[in-house]
């Protein structure tokens, strides 16, 4: 990474989503790597942004306190960056379902319209764009490559397609050097929490540290696990890359483990805890995939990522964050 | 069709897109099958509605002038419907990439408070959407199936799957009951011929008939053309058959055609004509697709339809139309 890191020295950088779990981690490395940082993050409090993410950086970056969907301040900071990470986005499954419209404003539109601020005031910035497995669906085969063909089972799932898609021909048509990440399961330090809007695993967390019993729904399904520092590293990959201008990537991890496997390897790293096994809410069974883990050969073969973490060593330090830290998250 | 029409009699039928080319001719055969019928239209001169259109039938349909992205309105005309079919949307590629927002309001953001509406005023309405073969890009086999992965190659291409998928995702989730037809290019009277917008045969058509040469871009590309009736043979099976709903299903015709015999075959059935085959626009290449053909088999095997009218009747009975109706069309 040191190479990697390098790259970045003295480069300006745009993070959309910069208070949230993976931007504001990624803000850290990139401070650390010399690069001028800014920020932008509506705080909105249903999503994942959070000040005391940039804790110890705060001072070393410009947290600039907006909305992508405000599209006359985004076309003001976009101008003179290098590189946007695009990771704002709106990311519970269900908030998407009772209210598909912000889903829309915040995953379709403000997207559009960040594209077009870079086709118009920056068609020189490189763009890596936070995407998801979750328009996958229910998968047809596993593990799951990009040749699978993408069926999305909620409005996040189209809206998010939408919004990749947008990047990709962006980059063909404009040439705004575009690439998207699919993103499967992140874990880690500075993740939401208080519910399990952003992952089920934080919510998993918090009741496991208040000394409460967290609910595993079915238990069998297989998923995989991506630690933040990792994801974090395709990021900063995907943006010096050549390669990866106009194509979408999968993160994923091996071996795929059960969710209940990953509730008893919780306990086990935080050396406490007690879970309980439920039926799925039938609310939630309708958008259920069943199981999902990837296949990362493409971003593997073209850019040389692979995740390095172990899931045992990714749910230890995300525990003794929280341990340390958990009131700055509730 | 006969038992067909039979099952649309008294029925309370909502066609958006209504005084357009392919909405239109629905409403022309559902009055004479007996539906109550309502169309809503914007008359947005941009797009394909023209109220020549319901020429004959004007007495017989309630026709309401409306925006689909007007939510209010299509909140009220909902109701009590029976059927909805939802045909209304922006089809032009190069105007979404000139007017991306627009063309998001239109063909994603409407979709999404239309079936809202369906869902929470009139949930056991039936619906099928117009859908377009162009968000599968350019081909990776032919003739396309279904199974080919959605790779749109403009903004259009994007808001129009996006649409598409809110409807299947309506149907699972909520069981608002919708199916999804991927037009390829459709022709007939009634479709706009001022200029390019809905097809490039429209221009063809009215070049011809004003007698000037049109231009043939390219000429070898390998396409297939619907007649307008059999598009809507299409409309009306989805719309009765229960096993259409939560499906997307091509449409398409055989034998596939070049555009250059296409030509040759519109001057032969106009018995006049001539044309010019000249080299792609350098803006239109980066949006151009190649050949393409759809391959129809699962609308044929899962609800018996097949295309029935050959090309060059279609052909004729178009430049028939409009040689009598021109005026009414510029």
């Amino acid at each position: 990474m040191t190479d990697l890191a390098n790259s970045f020295r003295n480069r300006n950088v745009l993070i959309t989503g910069g208070l949230g779990f993976i931007g504001s981690t990624l803000a850290h490395r990139l401070v650390a790597a010399g690069a001028r940082v800014t920020l932008v993050d509506s705080l909105n409090p249903d999503y994942g942004g959070n000040l005391f993410n940039i804790n110890g950086i705060e001072d070393k970056v410009r947290a600039n306190i907006s909305d992508v969907r405000d599209h006359h301040s985004m076309k003001v900071l976009i101008q003179g960056q290098d590189v946007l990470f695009n990771l704002a986005g709106q990311t519970s499954h269900m908030d998407s379902m009772r209210d598909p419209e912000t889903d829309l404003e915040i995953n379709c539109k403000a997207q559009l319209s960040i594209l077009e601020a870079c086709r118009k005031f920056n068609p020189t910035i490189r763009v890596v764009f936070a995407s998801t497995r979750q328009m996958y669906g229910r998968p047809d085969y596993l593990p799951v490559d990009e040749r699978h063909l993408l069926r999305p089972v909620d409005v996040n799932g189209i809206n998010k397609m939408a919004g990749e898609w947008y990047h990709i021909l962006y980059n063909n048509v404009y040439g705004v050097r575009a690439s998207a990440l699919r993103l499967t399961n992140t874990i880690g330090p500075r993740m939401r929490v208080k519910d399990a809007r952003q992952t089920f695993l934080g919510i998993w967390v918090r009741l496991l540290l208040e000394g409460k019993p967290f609910e595993v729904w079915g238990g069998e399904q297989l998923r995989d696990f991506n630690d933040v520092d990792d994801a974090v590293d395709a990021f900063l990959i995907a943006a010096t890359h050549d390669d990866a201008c106009g194509q979408a990537f999968n993160l994923g991890a091996k071996p795929p483990i059960s969710l209940l496997d990953t509730a008893k390897l919780l306990v086990e790293a935080a050396g406490t805890g007690e879970f309980l096994v439920r039926e799925f809410p039938p609310e939630r069974r309708k958008i259920d995939i069943g199981d999902y883990y990837s296949d990362y050969t493409l971003i593997h073969q073209r850019l040389g990522w692979e995740p390095k973490t172990p899931l045992r060593e990714a749910l230890r330090r995300t525990v003794a964050f929280y341990r340390e830290h958990l009131a700055h998250y509730l």
